[in-house]
């Protein structure tokens, strides 16, 4: 399954000529999954070339405007473009209040069923065949969540020396095995997924922390991610703010990654300030060597797991 | 007075790549007014190098989402930003209750002094020292409106050899007779403006339609306008569709413009269908000459009347 990161906005509060309100898309094989829903973000999906129609689902993690102002446009457009497929969303309690007021206020109905899943406690959001995606509670200044992607695990390796070796024939008995499922030999010998294939490959694994200071379940929550976004909204001197504004910075971003062990880091929802972003990527390789500052359009594709 | 006209969006209810969605502002003086806001505006602003404290009205047509989406963002925008001048917003019964909704599921709230005035009929809406703006009951699928910038009228060509001839000082007294004052010479003599100047000097006229069908009420409504911003959602093969929607064509828009006696024709609201809109201008320039159709960005200078 290709899997293939899209910063479509990466501003913080405040949009800027190069950065456009938050959201990031993560495009898994034919579904689209959206991570917060900025102001412009349906404009971006053009420029990214996203596409409207795939399988969709929307996850939001805290109720301020920055974060969530695009995503009536969005549910609205693709009405008008006749989606027919569903849509679900993911957000915190509110977020059913908040697009009911649009669709009265604005007389719009989709074309589509369409869920709402208010989230209200840290967990399980969504499983489905391919992936899991998980809340932890985060610590901005109103209700929010991070979201954990966790890819299922793929079968291992599978080597058909070992399994001819068994006596097992090419053909349906082989495709069972890597499928991970036991079977049993004309002769009645049994042969397990393990006798003839490696360990299950990990699923990968993508954290987004929306807004939020640190929090101390984020090194179990992102433990060995593939990939984190972490918002890091104001550099290293301007901590205090970020505190009391419930944000994080570069250092403290840096650090919850490498406390958990993962692989590389993000940094996101960069306050307009920094019209030049060099600062954060200094204050963050400090505690973590692989880490970039996104800009919109940035793509990152995750490749399998060996 | 400098007065220009920029397009902000020149979109249909759908945005494309080069076009975002309906909003226009006219900067004059130094006061900004905005017609419609929807998603973006307050981005496409930065590229267009608008400014966001400037003294500010926002009209908005109607309450369809591509035409007001743009505005809570902008409204929190400024607030982040510390806007301290007040900022009065006009439009349809029932955007007092969107913006509500909205400051209440988003929990923001603005700096400065914020005015709602629901617009409810036909008639003036706003009238300050150097403009008003009226609004027409203009023809969508809901109550919608039109709207007219009248500048106020200019004091007529002074001539001073005229004054001086009657016997008027140079001084104070041309002052008040430049003014429109009517003044009194020490001999008791009575100089009239009109007696030292030529008529007042008519104001500049700008028309913009939001989304609506042809309404006849148009001609005089728009009557003798420097510019006609008119809504061109659909080109004259889709005739049947503008007019089941409540949109207008090139020939319609045209037309009421010629009827109207006005200088000059923008088109705006371009379905996404067109991305070429060379067939739009022709088929409005086989009934009024002075035609373009806006591009995002686009920008038109108001010269002050003779």
């Amino acid at each position: 399954m290709t899997m293939k990161v899209t910063f479509l906005g990466t501003a913080g509060a405040i949009p800027t000529q190069k950065r456009s309100l938050p959201s990031v898309v993560l495009q898994c094989g034919n579904e689209l999954l959206m991570f917060d829903c900025g102001e412009g973000a349906q404009r971006q999906m053009l420029t990214a070339k996203v596409g409207y129609h795939k399988e969709m689902r929307i996850f939001i993690t805290h109720m301020h405007g920055d974060h969530v102002l695009g995503l009536p446009g969005l549910l609205q457009t693709m009405a008008l473009m006749d989606r027919q497929r569903g849509v679900d969303v993911y957000g915190p309690v509110g977020i059913a209040h908040f697009l009911e007021c649009l669709q009265e206020t604005l007389q719009f109905a989709v074309t589509y069923p369409m869920q709402i899943h208010e989230v209200s406690d840290a967990g399980l959001v969504c499983d489905t065949e391919n992936y899991a995606v998980t809340a932890a509670k985060s610590n901005h200044v109103l209700p929010s969540f991070a979201f954990c992607f966790q890819e299922k695990p793929r079968a291992g390796k599978f080597h058909p020396e070992k399994a001819k070796a068994l006596g097992v024939s090419v053909g349906e008995a082989f495709g069972r095995l890597q499928r991970g499922e036991t079977i049993q030999l004309p002769n009645g010998t049994v042969v397990q997924p393990s006798d003839v294939a490696d360990a299950p490959r990990k699923g990968r694994k993508i954290i987004y922390t929306g807004d939020t200071r640190p929090f101390p379940e984020f090194a179990a929550f992102a433990a060995e991610a593939d990939l984190v976004v972490h918002e890091s909204t104001f550099d290293d001197a301007l901590a205090e703010k970020a505190q009391v504004d419930g944000h994080s910075t570069p250092s403290q971003a840096a650090k919850e990654t490498a406390e958990a062990h993962a692989k590389k880091l993000v940094l996101t929802h960069i306050s307009a300030r920094y019209s030049d972003s060099t600062i954060l990527v200094e204050q963050a390789k400090k505690f973590f060597a692989d880490v970039v500052v996104a800009e919109d359009f940035l793509e990152l594709e995750l490749p399998l797991s060996e």
